[in-house]
């Protein structure tokens, strides 16, 4: 499956000494300079005006000559690609990779160190990278910063959030670049392990939106050997900077040429449909590397999950987190576990129930009693069960249910020891035919002083896919640092957090209902999300009247999300008997579909609103979900995306009249309807509500 | 396995507050006692004369109350014990363990938090060390540093090596304390990665000696969990004091209550043969922790090694060492690759020929083309053989000859790597039938920041053997921080480098002819050193006119080494040819036996000289070898060690009369002698040399 397919390859090669580059539409143009002695510049111009103003380029090494100026341009060329692939899984069957390209080839004087700049300019954006050739004068070298700068022409509306080296579980907040700081935000909030630079450094993917509407997002992809890119803003000049998340010692990235940084992306549009909707991250990615796909499935699965956030169980057998060293046999069962063998059949037999694919549990195995907030370095060994769990017994009886077991692996941050037990952790999973891992980073890393977005934790995230790839094992990261394409080169890196999901509802202030309109905007960009919608007993006072949580959407948006936030891998989240309550909404959860053939983003604007019509893989199904934020919305929908001549029966899964997120969340109507492509269909939602609607064809 | 055997075990338990404990001999005495506000301190004496004056101890904690001082004693406990065991390899059939406890039990009064220092009082030196008891005030902690000194009474000459935190591969410096500096040393010296922290800082075991013939060690035991201890020395005022090598965020250790510290250890005898002869660092250790040691068997074996160390073959497949990340298929053989399966064939040849049981290839697999010297993470995979190497062909043939292949893996200080890819390393070695693998760790450490002797460090080594154990390999680690009796629990680390072995006289300045008589005094406490004896090709002129390296030793020095360097696992390093031309020295090599019944230091000082006898394993043979420094050296031995009444066959392989290390290295001659255990030999040791004799009994 290395190489999956190719419609048309046009391939052009311009030896003219181009300094500039245009869309394959003209609209977007990038101009490159060396500028004062010899400094990497670029410019950006979107239908003629300046977007991103003068910005320098360069690399900083260790103890070694800056390559950031004293270069004269060798070669200059360009190119035009255009090409289709379809990925093994995706929003759309076919994906179109159509750009054109500048490769500078730089020389720096003094020390005759050569180094490329590549651009790659698409219809939504504009993507550039470093690229250093083999050569004599570079072997091995240190990065110690890169300076790549994005200057806007003004104080653009950010949608950021803190420039975290190790979490990017946080709410988002929406200012002017002017406004960003660091210092001000509450960060009693529910995330563990915090280490943020500084005040005026955010987080890439930044979405931004100019006062005249033009949408701005800087990105990157292809993250791989390198460190995340976060961004440093100067709010008084709108210049923004790439800042790399160190290491232990401060070194950025440990490199041997030939080898390449990763894309530095700006998205640019009027139309903020054309980022949500965008391929540009994965197209600027490898193809596929692996030669079997077969293993490669969509999942839905339920799990021994929420009812640990709701405080009905507990992770831990002994239901302390504080054994203080104490022999996993001696521990004393607290009656409270989760993933116990009876609780895990129960799971299985709604699953199974239900045509669900998958059962999740986490909690299984030793280590629990005393494994978080201590950097302690062996907690977990991946392998031994609590002695209340049987894994023959669960992974047979899930077998004859025709039900698959998800795996999971915390490893408290610390990867070292995670990386000791892989291959027999893998083993395990072979041997009871797991065929997914979700994978959690909870804690300080261990090598003791990385970060979970160095070049060492990017590094180990791509590693395990890999050795999962060699298992035919599908990864699920939690606490890892953001995709940014890497599922397009392996794509059993089936889905990852690596944002704030819809677990902190629970048991924090929560995600407000602007959260999940952002996040397409921002984290998905770089690939599937496992946010685990699809909670409908929405307040926490359920489960104990002294608490005021709850998750800040309406039932209803809960199943919108299952369209709005894509993901091969999609949890329903809550407990079986949430769902045995409502089998009628529950049908929608399990009718959607996790693979499709086409999606037509129909609306879209960060923070407010997002609806999102998708084609069933494979058959003529489809599904909308429209969301808002905390504002009622009203809207009318075309659905000239059906197919010309076919009658659908339309299932509209919407907000109740009087529903609110807050105040009545819960209230939902269902009615059906008969639609044609020439239909149109008025949606009502509630503040924080939703609308999801499936069309099945009538024959 | 996990209970060895007991002979005699007597424990004695006093509630008295007894705050002095005596060695059984009553000999040695230590004192404890709380002085200025609160702080722990002991003296040492010997025959009622100071040895370490009052000297504190403490631990410094990261963020906490340091735990140096406003201690109070709860309790002081003083218990007896005399036991013996049986080490599955080792000088003696079986060990004695016999000495006196006191446990001083604390309470930091601002704090509470409870430590107890525990002292061991052997005939032949103090131990102590420090415990964290499980309690509420103390669960997970950070050592920032540990403060315990040993205040000497004068300026003792010690044999010292820089306190490095990355190597120990040092030759030792023969100076008073008061004349310590590391920056007089000579660093071009062969050794690739250095990491010395100051002037005065030195490596234990710190071997001295009084004016007054006193010797002093000061070494430690059992480290596990915890980083290497050095030595600071106050040169002006003879005091010592514990230096913990830091990790990449210059935190020393990382403790969770209970447990405890390493031991620290101070030997101290008029008589130097008490401390080379000693087995308290062994007993030190925990007994083994493994239910089957059948596997653990003594090798002696011959390998394609020292033939790259001359310069006939290298390591590398494509004869460089700097591919520039060329794929390691595009590899283009150089002719000069020594690990081919040919020349494998030719050394199991040699081997089976010759009866030995083991032969050892490096440079085996891909990797090798780009290794060293570059913090390079992916080196080598441990699985992947060069093309010139035919795994399944060698290890069929070497089956067929009845001979063991030992298995290799350098790992470049990339530790991250090497554990990622362990299971799958001992997998190959399983499926192949290797029973030992050697390793090795040259270059700077990855986890980055970290050192060869740190916390992280120390764990690798020992997980490794932990995990061989799992697979029934052991396990010979080159450039791992030196052992400290690790060996007893788990024996199956069958030997280490850990000091400047044989190699460096290859290509370096070498190893000085004292060097061999101070290794048993400082490294060897720890454990079997693999320091490759047996070059019978003594100058490097030999395969190259321009080289004047040479072995800083005669002949039939590089003999008495297999008896006077104790290892199980003893390799005959030289080439082949350079045996086939002398096969009546070699017959030495043959002969000497790995494992002994009994052992008997006849003589011994440190730097410059030593005779020991071995009685073998279940046989009567013994073998005796001596050896001297860059001095001459004529001495009486009386064979009383011998059966009383039985007759022997002594062949002695001795200095020519005009035998000289550095004029005449390879003139060596043999004798036959029958011996009783009354009779007396003369040995006559040129400069650099020594003798070596087997006794065979006569039927």
């Amino acid at each position: 499956m290395k190489h999956i397919f190719s419609i048309i390859l046009v391939f052009t090669l311009s030896v003219i000494q181009a300094q500039s580059v245009k869309s394959p539409s003209s609209a977007l143009e990038v101009n490159f300079k060396l500028v004062n002695n010899g400094q990497p510049s670029y410019t950006v111009n979107f239908n003629g005006k300046p977007v991103v103003l003068e910005s320098t380029l360069g690399i900083k090494l260790k103890e070694r000559t800056a390559l950031d100026s004293n270069f004269e341009i060798i070669t200059s060329k360009s190119a035009t690609f255009n090409e289709s692939w379809k990925p093994v899984l995706g929003q759309k069957a076919i994906i179109e990779n159509q750009y054109n390209e500048l490769t500078i080839a730089l020389n720096q004087k003094v020390t005759n160190v050569k180094m490329n700049i590549i651009f790659k300019v698409y219809n939504e954006g504009v993507a550039f990278r470093y690229e250093f050739p083999k050569q004599e004068k570079l072997n091995y070298f240190i990065i110690s910063d890169e300076v790549s700068q994005f200057n806007l022409t003004e104080d653009y509306k950010a949608f950021w959030i803190p420039g975290d080296f190790d979490s990017n579980e946080y709410v988002y907040n929406e200012t002017k670049l002017s406004s960003i700081d660091n210092t001000k935000l509450n960060l009693n909030n529910g995330i563990g392990v915090k280490s943020i630079p500084g005040k005026y450094t955010v987080q890439a993917p930044l979405m931004m939106k100019s006062a005249s509407g033009l949408y701005v997002n800087i990105f990157e992809a292809a993250v791989v050997n390198y460190p995340v890119m976060h961004l440093n803003v100067d709010g008084v000049n709108f210049k923004l900077s790439s800042q790399l998340v160190p290491n232990a010692i401060g070194d950025k990235a440990y490199l041997q040429a030939p080898c390449v940084s990763p894309w530095r992306t700006i998205m640019i549009s009027n139309d903020a449909r054309d980022i949500v909707g965008s391929s540009m991250i994965l197209n600027l990615n490898e193809p596929c590397k692996l030669d079997d796909v077969s293993y490669i499935k969509p999942m839905k699965y339920v799990g021994i999950w929420w009812e640990m956030h709701v405080g009905l169980s507990t992770w831990d057998y002994a239901g302390s987190q504080n054994a203080q060293n104490i022999s996993s046999k001696e521990l004393l069962p607290s009656g409270k576990h989760g993933a116990t063998t009876a609780n895990t059949k129960r799971y299985i037999d709604f699953a199974a129930k239900n045509g669900f694919d998958g059962v999740l549990v986490e909690g299984w195995n030793v280590g629990w009693e005393d494994w978080v907030g201590n950097w302690k370095e062996e907690v977990f060994d991946f392998t031994t069960p609590y002695p209340d769990f049987n894994l023959a017994e669960v992974t047979a009886y899930a077998k004859e249910k025709n039900v698959k077991m998800i795996m999971h692996h915390e490893t408290s941050g610390s990867v070292a020891n995670y990386e000791r037990h892989l291959d027999r952790a893998f083993d395990l999973m072979k041997k009871y035919d797991y065929p997914a891992v979700k994978s959690g980073y909870v804690g300080k890393i261990i090598p003791r002083g990385e970060f979970h977005d160095g070049q060492t934790m990017v590094n180990h995230f791509n590693f395990v896919a890999r050795r999962a790839a060699d298992y035919k094992l599908m990864i699920n990261s939690h606490e890892s640092s953001r995709p940014t394409g890497y599922s397009r080169t392996y794509p059993n890196y089936i889905a990852a957090e690596a944002a704030r999901g819809n677990e902190f509802n629970a048991w924090s202030n929560g995600n407000p209902p602007s959260h999940e309109t952002i996040l397409p905007f921002t984290r998905q960009l770089g690939g599937p999300m496992d946010y685990t919608p699809g909670i409908f007993e929405i307040k926490m006072s359920y489960y104990d009247k002294n608490k005021t949580e709850q998750v800040h959407t309406t039932l209803a948006k809960q199943l919108a999300l299952y369209v709005t936030m894509y993901s091969p891998l999609q949890m329903a989240a809550d407990l079986p008997e949430s769902y045995e309550k409502r089998m009628d909404a529950f049908q929608f959860i399990k009718d959607v579909a996790l693979d499709w053939d086409d999606t037509k983003i129909l609306e879209a604007e960060p923070g407010d609103y997002l609806t999102i019509a998708r084609k069933t893989k494979g058959k003529q199904t489809w599904f909308l979900g429209a969301i808002t934020d905390e504002n009622a919305r009203k809207t009318e929908i075309t659905l000239d995306f059906l197919n010309k001549g076919q009658k659908y029966k339309a299932i509209i899964y919407e907000d109740a009249k009087d529903a609110d997120w807050k105040n009545n969340p819960m209230a939902y109507k269902i009615r059906i309807v008969e639609v044609t492509n020439k239909s149109k269909l008025n949606l009502v939602m509630a503040p924080g509500g939703g609308t999801a609607i499936s069309f099945e064809p009538i024959k």
